[in-house]
């Protein structure tokens, strides 16, 4: 829904090249309501408000642009002019940024940089996707332990507005090896003793991250360890940037959103839904679909093996009973693997607890079993020709449904102790061993009784 | 998994009463892995050693045990000492604490402690779970406008330990009505003019929450300005206290979770699965499986009408396929209901999107059928009497995927234009109507075709 309140006024100013009124537009409300009150206004003209904004609005502004918007000005406007603005972006931002746009404007742009801003943005590009490298930012305070906490104080004060954050300062060695940490809390609360070495105040026991860690792995740390930032090392722990909380928890919601998807049985998108190419789209749901269906497909082999059981003329009841034993039993294992799996995302249960773990959902199991077979005896014994055939179904719901609780619990851990990813795996898994074994149980307790 | 590196040593230091050793253990590492090495102690014993330690670290060290060992604490140790501790906790999480604990003990705590606090901590548990209220600190630096850079750096210095963040500090009058905010990034860059009154640096386009608002709704608001706090206000908009990044960190976190096990048809726990009671769990699982299971048993009396469809000598092969045209519609109908809700809630699309979703699905099933169904056909000439019979397995999988990709697509918009939850609500009844769907498309196509 795009706001439309300023902008005709917006609109009039640009065509007038009011310059103060836009700058004053700017700076009157948070950088991110303005942004919004902007997004009916194209590319070119968002641009034409934003040149008018003072240097700190201005970038604050654009980068709560939707992306097709910065692009879209990168792309267009004045390269000095842009250049100029992609000096003062956050150094993360500017990186991921620069990845999107045409590679010849931005061959163009990198050149018109600062050679020191240049090295910068080549560095932070060479790091993988979804490492601590590729989201860390590099602007951040770097001090010496000899400093006091006077000076520490006005060295802030004058880097204050270029940093990413002033809520932690990195104490290193001349070589940028990382030495401690200081907080500004602790800077603040040591103003009275103004003499005080960041050297005597830093804490040496730090939580660092590898530049080659996981995305995912560094933001569980930060979580654990309540951080707003966490420092990026590389292995001989010289100090390469920092991650900070808002980034975290960006990752923490893609990673969230993936692991949804993949439990649908979807590769994750990591784009918008209403954006992405629809081939791609197909790609990334046919794949499974494709293996789910021919998972599925072994029950019309199973179903094939039994032709004889459901196709004499007293037995065909029994066929109105095979959705019904098939999805309870994947509902269940549906069930049990998404409880294992958010339990193993969050830490609350680990592999070695699979004892436990087997345990309870085979008690869960029964009682759901008994529960569900209660309701399949009585639906059953309609249809069925005497109540001792009616039984088939709910024996067969309990073995069934025991079978989910079990498999759907168990393979989640097996595949997290094989180094697989639980949630990529177990959802397809467990519902197509559950679909073949419900059928096996249900014929074999049907031969049995019948 | 227990670190059992430091146990031997702690025990021997408890045994001999070695109380500055302990002090130097416990200020010797980060506070969450000093609590970590001591996982393996007793809740008597980590008091031992926690009595020992300075004030901040003792409070530090505390909430980073586990819950179980947190209680153990407060219910069995020196009321005296225990009511110390609980004052210096955060605001926020020792109500939580207070609550888990024996009522009687919990009350003769209360007339421990200071009436100040005490009134904080019966105000903080008056707010509805999940609200801002509920989840808020009250530990907050308020100041006066009138204060100097110079005079408000040394009332935060003097403030510094006690308070959650010094990274906002907030601006109220007398009546303690929010006015403005001043970060402490701005109050570092102003201290070059340290005359200047915070009624001049400060902004008053301030982000709040309400203090009965959703907790979910303020991590996304916190997520989107990219805030460190985010101050809590009541009607009058008066501040009633923050709710700092960590919180934030940790409800997005609860809310993914629950946003997962309701996709999979359990109510969310809101507790560890492995401690959770059977009986409770059990009835969180057996409300959704009695739902879909009674939602499946449509099928089958879907299926007694069709009975002269399939148990002609003829047509029992059709049989072989239901679970499979079944579980097809089911599979693409939950990627289709998955992508939706996890792109509704991330706010990438919104119900008014709904036609250009509805023509995307559409798309999508026509494509996704084909496939499958193409690949259904060849599997279904073997058992089918005819070529022309076999159709009927391609083109019953065509629809019923179009039907799975249309359902699962539209009704979380539905649901969420209905004002309920759609992740609750959407798997489960897609799962039901394609199944329902699945069997009458199957029987019908059979019958216009054989």
């Amino acid at each position: 829904m795009i706001n439309t309140l300023f902008l005709p006024e917006l609109r009039d100013m640009i065509a007038a090249g009011q310059k103060e009124e836009m700058r004053e537009f700017c700076a009157a409300l948070h950088p991110v309501r303005t942004a919004e009150f902007m997004e009916g206004l194209t590319a070119s003209e968002s641009w034409q408000v934003l040149r008018s904004a003072d240097r700190e609005q201005q970038q604050e502004i654009f980068r709560h642009f939707d992306n097709d918007k910065q692009v879209a000005i990168l792309e267009l406007e004045d390269r000095q002019e842009v250049a100029r603005l992609i000096t003062r972006l956050a150094h993360d931002e500017r990186v991921d940024l620069l990845g999107e746009i045409d590679e010849e404007i931005g061959a163009e742009l990198l050149q018109l940089l600062p050679a020191e801003e240049r090295r910068d943005i080549l560095r932070l590009k060479a790091y993988p996707e979804e490492t601590a490298g590729a989201v860390m930012t590099t602007d951040i305070a770097k001090l010496d332990e000899s400093l006091t906490v006077d000076e520490a104080l006005k060295e802030l004060g004058r880097q204050a507005e270029d940093l990413e954050t002033i809520y932690y300062l990195y104490v290193v060695d001349t070589t940028d090896h990382l030495r401690g940490v200081v907080s500004a809390r602790q800077l603040v609360s040591a103003m009275v003793q103004p003499e005080t070495t960041l050297g005597a105040l830093m804490e040496t026991d730090i939580i660092v991250a590898d530049s080659m860690e996981d995305q995912e792995s560094v933001a569980q740390t930060v979580a654990r360890f309540d951080l707003l930032a966490i420092p990026v090392v590389d292995p001989e722990r010289r100090l390469l940037g920092i991650i900070t909380h808002d980034d975290v928890i960006d990752v923490m919601r893609d990673e969230a959103t993936e692991d949804v998807q993949r439990i649908a049985a979807v590769n994750p998108l990591n784009e918008s839904y209403l954006r992405m190419n629809l081939l791609r789209l197909s790609w990334k749901r046919g794949v499974w679909l494709t293996i789910l269906f021919f998972a599925a497909l072994l029950t019309a082999f199973a179903l094939d093996g039994y032709q004889d059981v459901f196709a004499g003329a007293e037995a065909t009841w029994l066929v109105l009973f095979i959705p019904l034993v098939i999805s309870s039993g994947g509902n269940t294992g549906s069930q049990s693997s998404t409880l294992v799996i958010s339990g193993l995302a969050r830490n609350d249960i680990s592999v070695t607890d699979w004892w436990q773990i087997f345990r309870r959902e085979l008690a869960m199991g029964l009682m759901l079993g008994t529960l569900l077979g209660t309701f399949g005896f009585l639906c059953a014994a309609f249809p069925a020709p005497s109540l001792v055939d009616a039984l088939v179904v709910p024996i067969t719901l309990l073995l069934v449904i025991v079978c989910g609780t079990t498999c759907g619990s168990l393979l989640p851990l097996l595949f997290q102790r094989l180094g697989l990813d639980p949630a990529m795996m177990s959802n397809p898994f467990v519902a197509g061993i559950v679909d073949i074994f419900g059928i096996i149980i249900y014929m074999n307790v049907a031969i049995v009784l019948l």
